[in-house]
């Protein structure tokens, strides 16, 4: 298999599956107690967020585990909307953000929130400027993803958490996307909160976390025991947040080599894909993360070509792989400005350090084929050629 | 190191793991996908859904999974509540609780729901007609546990189903601490809603499920990409919810042997503890599951005894565990009666399939010592011989 969909989610590497097992069935037991198996799974815990908080330049207090990126979202939004609500009801986001950020906005405007969708261009960049005219003195909180999922392009954080700094407003980032893949420090990038998930960093499934600022107040997102903060209620995934830490640890030491690495293999991925004809590269080069490449092809549809890849031991996406089960037209292409049937023809590819140049060219090799097959039977492409 | 805290959690069980292992790389796919990787994953996960399912005799589109039991327990109150609004703002609970619905229930009174919370007496246990009075034509949803945490007492599920079912009410337990240990059957309960957690039956950490009866609408709980039919979005915690699967389908072989096990060592337990001078079970135990003795001892404190017995390697807890950290007295002490003298001497043993006679020898053995030096050292014993 040629797996080439990382930003949907990755294997566990085998040094943190090695760091989990322990805490299966040695250091079991619930970190609440104050027994020694209880506090060996604690410390192990602490140890781990230790090691989330390193990745991101955060301290250790700030980490709150969660059951991965999705829930911190959740978490960070409606802990600030239903905390904040006698001070405003207006939040700022992006058009082009993940479910898990547009769905729980979307929910709040049951509670009277009004949400402003700032759009983002061809480019798939969110502009400072049209984020400093939607600010009014209602808005309590900015959520702006760091690198959009589907087309990989980075947004303009620091620039725009200096903005809310300004103002005094909260300001939140799904950085899911972004964690482990380029640097990211939340002094730099001025955020108040961000999310990240494991499993797309080479850690396992059903664990996150979010960066919480000191100071920052949250509604609780889960009530009980009073876990995390009494963020978080519940027994902690002590395993799964042990294989974040390692992780973490883990891409903090590879981030700069990886980085290289997955930015010479697209470059070589663009360029040959970019030589099929009438095919594009959706959203703006320039400012995009290494690993991911999202392509339009004129007269095809995109699950057809995933199908076929997938005929051929290859992994890839169309669509927002969260829900590329659904076959409705991935609204982060509509937003840069695709028509339904070009968003329907796209394809993403999402590298990751595992991936060998030899892989890209049999990938290439194989959608060159696959293209010409979709498009020797698409009444689209016939009816245009 | 003797563990007598299974009602606080469970180390995962070797086959459990070896189930979960290759679901971290090898099935490691996004189980949203539609190539070959993320297909294997959505499978196994499947596979597990009717394990669990066939554990409580459900189907398995009524499974939903969730991070834990807590989870559970919030998305089912949160859920029936916010969306039942218009019909009625009156919940049912007890007094005994497990903080997950107990401050889920306090967090509903914000928005205007109205709580009642049942007694249950000395013998720890709902009674019937307390719950027929409390019914209004404003009742939207019962809750109440099956098994209590801390005593281990069995509720009348079945009667207060039929009750529930009679006036058209939605009816949730908490099953977290009976499924897997006596036999829980959705349509014999006459339960609506149940909710179930991996960790403490032998499953990993960090995964749940929350049985949804088809026909009961609930307001989604995470929002996102839509997953677990749109309740509890986020990429799913595949290998925890195939370890639950595997979890499920051993407890349902074992229930019957490692019922007869436990209630023999239990017999055995609450024998030889109750023979140390003014020593009490906590609860009726005649309507008990196997595995679970709550003990008071007048005279001491729980947390030294707890540390006592730690320095012997014997776990065992005091108080709820899940909040042992907190110096509190437990409500579901005081809930049976006792006052805050006795409840601070609580001591929970809760047993498991691998414990044996000789370890319940030691743990009694070690007990007697412990009690007697902290009453040695102890005013309130001192001032009473």
């Amino acid at each position: 298999m040629i797996y080439m969909d990382h930003a949907a989610t990755t294997p566990v590497r085998e040094e943190v599956i090695e760091a989990m097992e322990p805490y299966f069935n040695k250091y079991f037991g619930n970190p609440s107690t104050i027994y020694k198996v209880g506090r060996e799974a604690k410390q192990g815990m602490e140890e781990a967020r230790k090691k989330v908080a390193d990745l991101i330049g955060a301290n250790s207090e700030e980490i709150v585990f969660t059951n991965g990126g999705t829930e911190a979202d959740n978490m960070a939004i409606k802990g600030v909307a239903f905390k904040n609500k006698a001070l405003g009801n207006h939040i700022i986001t992006s058009q082009i953000e993940h479910p898990a950020v547009a769905e729980t906005c979307n929910f709040l405007e049951k509670f009277g929130f009004e949400i402003t969708y700032l759009p983002v261009y061809n480019e798939g960049i969110v502009k400072v400027e049209d984020l400093k005219k939607a600010i009014t003195d209602k808005t309590i909180l900015i959520t702006i993803m760091h690198v959009n999922s589907e087309i990989g392009t980075i947004q303009p954080i620091k620039e725009i958490g200096e903005i809310a700094r300004e103002k005094g407003i909260v300001f939140h980032t799904d950085a899911v996307q972004s964690v482990g893949k380029i640097p990211v420090n939340v002094d730099n990038l001025n955020v108040d909160l961000l999310s990240i998930s494991s499993h797309k960093i080479y850690g396992p499934k059903g664990v996150g976390a979010l960066y919480v600022r000191k100071g920052i107040r949250l509604e609780p997102f889960i009530h009980g025991g009073g876990q995390e903060k009494n963020l978080n209620s519940g027994t902690e995934n002590v395993s799964g947040i042990v294989g974040l830490g390692k992780a973490s640890e883990l891409a903090k030491k590879e981030l700069n080599s990886n980085m290289k690495h997955l930015s010479n293999l697209k470059e070589k991925l663009v360029k040959e894909v970019l030589e099929i004809e009438e095919s594009y590269l959706n959203g703006d080069i320039e400012r995009m993360i290494p690993g991911t490449a999202n392509f339009h092809f004129v007269g095809i549809e995109g699950e057809g070509l995933v199908l076929l890849l997938d005929g051929n031991g290859i992994a890839g996406a169309t669509g927002s792989a969260c829900s590329s089960k659904k076959l409705e037209v991935s609204p982060v292409l509509k937003a840069i400005g695709l028509d339904d049937v070009d968003a329907h023809g796209s394809l993403r590819l999402t590298l990751g350090p595992e991936n060998t140049e030899e892989e890209v060219e049999k990938v290439v090799e194989a959608m060159k084929i696959s293209i010409e097959r979709l498009r020797s039977m698409s009444p689209v492409w016939n009816s245009r050629n």
